[in-house]
């Protein structure tokens, strides 16, 4: 982790570069296997099942027997503690529901907003070292709460062609049924253009490695939207001599042992603190099971001394952090000044491992500086707001030449016309 | 315009098809332009100026004089009417305020979440053969009530080297004060690469002719928000004998003349109506300067018998139009069961161009069946929501062990110490 005292604002995009993945090589290995689900469906899954994650699958879809059966292969404690997680999570979705609108805007011209499901989502849950039951958790209740119609989720099958049971168990928990045993681009594909077993959706949401994340962009540009842009995942821990060494150090590692291309950054105001953190670093690190990806990831990573609070939330800002941990005296004061962050924890008690399973907010947020206009993944993602607006006849008269006069100064005389055929009638009809 | 009646579900992806452009073809233009822009900065901006607006431009930011000389120029009852727009507008987005949410979801652990604007926003104003000022006031009315730190407002200058009054009035009305004489691809790359005189921003707003489009898509892979991905304007009347055929043919008139590739559908239960309005549309059609525009888009455009509303609806949901007018007897069953729409318009006396100009909805929609997965611009569209969270001593003692839990389930060993690191010191510090 290189030190960095008072960088110049002039060097910080360079000293905070993000780790960045080479976008065109991999696109190319992923359009040949989206086109293939394209023409061949299920029959190109089960051909992927078979190279990709070796194993021959009969049937795609997830049976009501493997689902129902998977409960009794977890222990209890995991199961309290995903019901614990969804009870906070659904609490907090719940509050971002946003009321219609109506408002009459002047007489007679009345205009209204309202949330409208989107109606077919597809979410993607990663496979490979981990079961990702707690992203089924953060995808999956926003979805159900908007009440979408389908809900898809995709995930890989393991070398004996099962789903992990706390992936089904979750998933069935929240009301999740349809589950399909197919990973990587194709299941992206499967989703984007659809298959027998695979209903197209018009959203896809979730994390994946860099062939999902091609392929969820190449998605797009078939009319399928998707939760947001991904990168490797980060954080910015920013902590000051109030903060406690142990926790931030544990806070960086636990960030940096996703992957090898995640980043963690640190942020205080003296270089002794910064040493102290980095022998915990040193100490914790030699304890952990994924001890190689943490250290590679902490290679790509930063510690910065600012003295004053005014420059390191400039530097914060300009950084974007996906996470950003605030551990210091003026904590209001921090709080305040954050204009740019995925997702903020507050205090000596709140590591980010809070927010990415059970304290309520989404961990689905925005990476590589997209938290400069981004949100999280939120209920807001699973809605479309449709506005809707109605004139009675004494609105669109006194409405109606105001529209005139803009059409006609926008040479669009048409647009006047619409209007004017209506005053001219209401005219007549006298 | 072809027509059809009853169309089997099967037929409808084909027959409802949106003309499309060839996006490679005009990206192998943009990106030089994008690249010189990121190079030269102004010295660009200023050759292009030459080479595509046809003229020399000294100082690419409007002066104040200019700006403030600008009103003098209009017709008051033009003035008028941008005033009334901007006001019923205004009223409308500032409805669209989402409170900050704040919850202690479980004792010691509060979530939050609280909009916060996008600190510098670009606005796209095209230019061509209509000032499009009622565009600077459905972009700028949000931003500026989102809060927007920067706001920079880009539009080609003519061929004299002035931005239209209309343009400079109302940017001034709600206080946009930076205004770029710069147009197409060339502004877009502007503010995505931030030259001496156009700052870098963080997303960018507006319509635009294709090469405007495809720079924007271009601008996405440099880490710049968008507003939504653009297509053809478009608008699907459903309509019954309750509605007037004038002013059918009218409102699907209004959509045609925007463009040679806009798209006009008519839904309805009988083939009498339909020929009642196509004979008004041809009718109309004698009249308008842009006849030739509306012509053309009319060939892309067709006319839809469908006896039972049920099948309408779904037709419409389907097809997701931006605009959708609903003149129908059984008004409140339309718009219930409508959930792909951008934009609704109800009863006879609502035409588009209401919601185009001034009863207070926003104007930016979208296009090409994007309306299943996206909303139209609103306030949502200018801020982002971040999530904060603060946990007490107290708060991780209880939501702790679960975190704990599913961390270790998931392989995440560091992420489970980042909370046993916090507990261990509560119990020693006892």
């Amino acid at each position: 982790m290189k030190i960095l005292i008072n960088p110049d604002t002039k060097t910080w995009n360079k000293e905070l570069a993000r780790p960045v993945h080479k976008m065109k090589e991999i696109e190319k290995i992923v359009k040949p296997i989206m086109k293939k689900v394209k023409r061949q469906g299920d029959k190109a899954l089960k051909k992927f099942a078979l190279e990709y994650d070796h194993v021959e699958i009969d049937s795609l879809l997830v049976e009501d027997a493997e689902r129902n059966a998977a409960g009794a292969k977890l222990r209890t404690e995991l199961k309290d503690a995903i019901q614990t997680a969804r009870y906070n999570i659904e609490k907090f979705h719940k509050l971002q529901e946003m009321p219609a609108i109506s408002s009459e805007i002047m007489q007679g011209v009345t205009c209204m907003r309202r949330s409208v499901a989107i109606q077919k989502v597809g979410l993607y849950i990663p496979g490979g070292t981990a079961p990702l039951f707690s992203t089924v958790l953060m995808l999956g209740i926003p979805a159900k709460l908007a009440g979408c119609q389908e809900i898809v989720l995709c995930t890989p099958p393991d070398p004996q062609g099962a789903v992990h049971p706390a992936i089904l168990y979750t998933a069935s928990l929240i009301g999740i049924t349809k589950i399909v045993k197919a990973g990587g681009a194709q299941a992206i594909a499967a989703m984007c253009y659809g298959t027998a077993s695979v209903p197209q959706v018009d959203k896809i949401f979730g994390p994946g490695n860099q062939y999902v994340t091609a392929a969820k962009q190449l998605a797009t540009r078939q009319g399928v939207a998707i939760d947001m842009p991904a990168g490797p995942s980060e954080v910015l821990v920013y902590a000051d001599d109030t903060a406690i060494p142990d926790f931030v150090a544990a806070d960086l590692l636990s960030q940096a042992e996703h992957g090898v291309d995640s980043q963690v950054v640190l942020v205080c105001p003296s270089e002794k603190f910064v040493k102290k953190v980095l022998a915990a670093v040193e100490e914790q690190l030699k304890e952990l099971p994924r001890q190689k990806i943490a250290k590679k990831a902490l290679e790509n990573s930063v510690a910065i001394v600012m003295e004053k609070m005014t420059d390191a939330l400039d530097l914060i800002n300009a950084y974007a952090p996906e996470h950003l941990i605030l551990a210091v005296k003026e904590e209001e004061r921090a709080v305040q000044g954050i204009v740019n962050a995925g997702s903020v924890f507050i205090g000596n008690y709140t590591p980010e491992a809070a927010g990415d399973y059970a304290s309520g907010t989404n961990h689905t947020l925005p990476t590589n500086g997209y938290a400069r206009s981004y949100s999280g993944v939120s209920l807001d993602s699973f809605v479309k707001k449709i506005t809707y607006q109605k004139i009675t006849a004494e609105g669109i008269r006194s409405l109606g030449p105001a529209i005139e006069v803009m059409a006609q100064h926008e040479n669009l005389e048409a647009h006047k016309r619409a209007v004017t055929v209506r005053l001219d009638y209401l005219v007549n009809r006298k």
